[in-house]
């Protein structure tokens, strides 16, 4: 039980780690620096475990990676609108 | 079987995604628009899992979660170098 709750505490860490980048992002309208191919295996990768915590049913695993990979395709969108706004 | 397949997949592209921004920040020289809160909750996080993958015996959760740690590390070492450098 306590390292079931190790797991939930590992998830909302590694997955509320992007809400900090958007802020950022947001606040001075950059993100250059980011690279698109980090965020792109991120996406394809986090979709792979989205549909593996489907597939066992486990909440944790579906809810941590549906907003991980909400995060991350907002992250890429965002990188782009202001890149092109910069040209 | 095949899902098993399908979570080494999902950890090596969540993993690997580090390496392409490690690229980028090594050839720009420019980490600025990364948000190191999001690489400090990653490497807690991250710290968790790999605990959590050392307490079940899983070599894939270790494997994966002690590259992705590293390479966290990392990137925000990388980014407090460049930033210095900037001043």
């Amino acid at each position: 039980m306590e390292w079931k709750i190790v797991g939930i505490i590992a998830a909302v860490c590694t997955t509320t780690g992007f809400i900090p980048q958007i802020i950022r992002g947001v606040r001075t309208k950059k993100l250059e620096d980011i690279s698109p191919i980090m965020y792109i295996l991120l996406i394809f990768g986090l979709s792979l475990w989205l549909s593996y915590g489907i597939h066992l049913g486990d909440m944790i695993i579906i809810a941590a990676n549906a907003a991980g990979l909400s995060f991350s395709v907002f992250i890429l969108i965002l990188r782009y609108k202001y890149m092109r706004q910069r040209k």
